[in-house]
């Protein structure tokens, strides 16, 4: 199972650099299943549904969420729809709109993709740890691939959630720092692991938001409006898995990042 | 001016790591000035006046330090001395021990090198903008290579600072979160800039620490002691910046990153 | 039933105060059941057996605890017993030694005691709101009166708590910040409330450890030791509790301070 | 000195139980200085100048805030005049609009108001214990009399400041917490303190919010707009402060909490 993952996309700019972008990875790529975090899709803060529709037409596969997931309002629309190819984190308290997880038949082969939320400096929900062990034990034994979106703050936790889960899942990828970390590797037991994915969107930015709003909130501690860039140079980051179909052992993993300083090279 | 920063180094075994890779990499790079991290030297918290020594035999020109700074409290027997090679946090409050930043004249040009900590999720300092402010003021106008060991937690605050001092240091590094960050880049106005440069340390463990200990922290929520795998695979992270004598101008970053996956390689 | 409830215990000088202050409470108040938050008992950290027994000897009928359930490991010698007088947070994660409620058979009635923790600046635990759903569920229906201690930082977490159980049980008491609050009053359905209890321990103190010490830490930001003033006026904070036991309200809330500018009067 | 108190009025229900009882407690304490914290006074969030109008034709003297002083952005059109009787925590960022503390003269005496503001779980501001110290130092020597509204989230940290100004000023009384606390006293040399002094608004509220919107809030985690009650029961808190005019002393402290439960008597 070959698997492209996008970092989190923030705003029209990183709409644009996704659209722009993702032919060339498939093209290169030719993965079978494209994932991307959507959680600052619109205008930096969450969802809505022409743009669900968008990224669905632009040949996103699923999308994962996270800690915005809940910022615009317009999410309520459609969230509640039973065939959605959006999950939000898992861990949301009992009753919350949406599903957590999705199971993918791609050819012979099956996929569960799953989205988790750290709690570290985030907000008070459940325990991901005790959530993905109850979601594995739910995950029919016949889905040997799995990718987990685990979209938190601190390294610590991320690590912990990927030697927790090393054996027992095919992937962990970080997100939520909106910088990609320079750790790919995969585990002993054979789970892809990568801190952080990073983000998509506005290169000469402050993760993605225009660098003098958020230099001015931290010299002036005052509350500040995020604006995104709307114009100006452009960044895709994301990585690259294949996973052996018959052992749901990741075989390989490669962070992508195709910024001016590093255009995409097939 | 080549420089070589070393991220932090965690226990005997990120010592021993150091020790092991710092003649390959000197010999690679030949590095005028070399730079590293010690908050963690010292069995994962602070640094010992053995230590200390034992970095300079090494051939460490100067040490940077970070909230574990007084977790040792040997530290205050020799943090003092005015030939100190360490620097900490110039932003600890005033009448801290230590001193924040150092000049260093290597043949005929001048490096200041300053050490920085970020306050979002950290201790309460004084706010490292206004203080890198009054530092640069206080540098002497022939000092035109400096370089910033900015210690933090969140990626905003780093990124933040970087972009504040672009065209105003020749590099901001930062440090803290023990996973390297891949996207070391040249910012527009001269600053080169890396998120985080890594650990260096245990390569099967989390942060440095024993990945049962940090497991089993998340899944109880008790409080547990640290402690860190003697033996094992071992990870270095750093990186290499070349700087403009004339100008003080970076020309060049790029990530180191020594581990098992990534053996070293001239 | 007449409960008394006296507030986080910290230290000898606080087990002092308890000890001598006990018997007048009790012949004042005549309570049916005593219980003390002991949380800080052993030298501002946890509780040990040779504590806990001392409490019980002294007319203390349960103890509740809190954050620092776990800082001495003395208590896991003893918190295993079934017959155990001491309750710790309920909605620490599952498999935590100890149990989170207790029913407790006083003449002809029963009473239910919860101990729960919040999570706002607090550890990472299960969620307190869905945790009391569970145990409410769980107590028998001839369990009318049912008292809760919620170990908690912020005033809203605990009013939130205050008002969904409002009707369902009879008494929130809050614990954790060391200060007794002034807003003792009984919801609109018959629930007993109170923010804070308060501490028992030091009267001249930071909440219970020495003034200088804290001072320092906030001057320094360096790591500190906490020490317990072992001598000097002291202070005792709670609260009584009358409730009908034939329906499970709270008919009476009143706080208790008893310190040296406000000596206990009958 | 007799100095009259009220803790953060929240929205238009605050306002009126403010404008309602403010004569009453005139009547009753004949305070020479009336502050009042308004930085809920505009709907919860910060303050208009039609407000702050309102408040000074009401009989207040002085107005102080904290944390939301910038919520509402019409702040910026009145904060600036050079007469303003509202003074925002002093520890704000240099360049911060506004000021820090006023000298009021009062026949013979003068009283100078500092507001400051805690770091601990806010935002990242300058070291308010640094910060009064300067302050104390520019005040001329004249001033004997000083009262400082500190308004922070932690117990700790009120109560460090409380210490640490024990004798070098006339009052400290908290705020922020929207929570009165049991604690007034004169410390040993001569500073009046009370941790807390409550907020003024709705009584059936959670910290002056609609109950059912935090208790959402908490059980769905998912964001929220607050909103204010704008009927029913209310609550004013607050202190009452006397001061000895030839020594800087307090010579006596008194919560006021009026309430449904506890009716204003004279
Ligand atoms: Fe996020
Ligand atoms: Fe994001
Ligand atoms: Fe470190
Ligand atoms: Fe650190
Ligand atoms: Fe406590
Ligand atoms: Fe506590
Ligand atoms: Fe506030
Ligand atoms: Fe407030």
């Amino acid at each position: 199972m070959k698997v492209l993952f996008v970092g989190d996309v923030v705003g029209s700019i990183g709409r644009k650099m996704l659209f722009e972008t993702l032919p060339l990875l498939k093209s290169n790529y030719r993965p079978q299943l494209t994932i991307v975090n959507g959680e600052n899709a619109a205008a930096g803060r969450g969802m809505t549904e022409k743009i669900y529709k968008e990224f669905l037409q632009a040949g996103v596969d699923l999308i994962t969420m996270g800690n915005h997931t809940w910022d615009n309002r317009d999410i309520f629309e459609f969230i509640g729809d039973e065939r959605i190819k959006m999950i939000r984190p898992a861990n949301f308290p009992d009753g919350t709109p949406g599903i957590g997880y999705k199971i993918i038949q791609i050819n012979q082969s099956k996929i569960a993709v799953i989205n988790l939320q750290g709690r570290v400096f985030l907000n008070d929900l459940d325990d991901p740890f005790r959530k993905i062990d109850e979601i594995l034990e739910e995950i029919p034994k016949d889905v040997l691939c799995i990718f987990v979106d685990f979209h938190a703050e601190v390294t610590s936790e991320k690590q912990a959630m990927a030697w927790y889960l090393d054996g027992r899942v095919s992937a962990v990828v970080g997100t939520h720092t909106h910088v990609q970390t320079n750790d790919a590797r995969i585990l002993p037991s054979g789970t892809a692991y990568l801190t952080d994915a990073g983000m998509t969107g506005a290169y000469d930015s402050i993760l993605g938001v225009e660098t003098n709003i958020i230099i001015n909130r931290f010299l002036t501690q005052m509350p500040v409006r995020h604006q995104i860039p709307e114009e100006g140079r452009k960044l895709l980051s994301g990585c690259y898995i294949e996973i052996d179909d018959k052992t749901g052992k990741a075989t390989k993993i490669e962070p992508i990042m195709v910024n001016d300083d590093r255009p995409f090279k097939e």
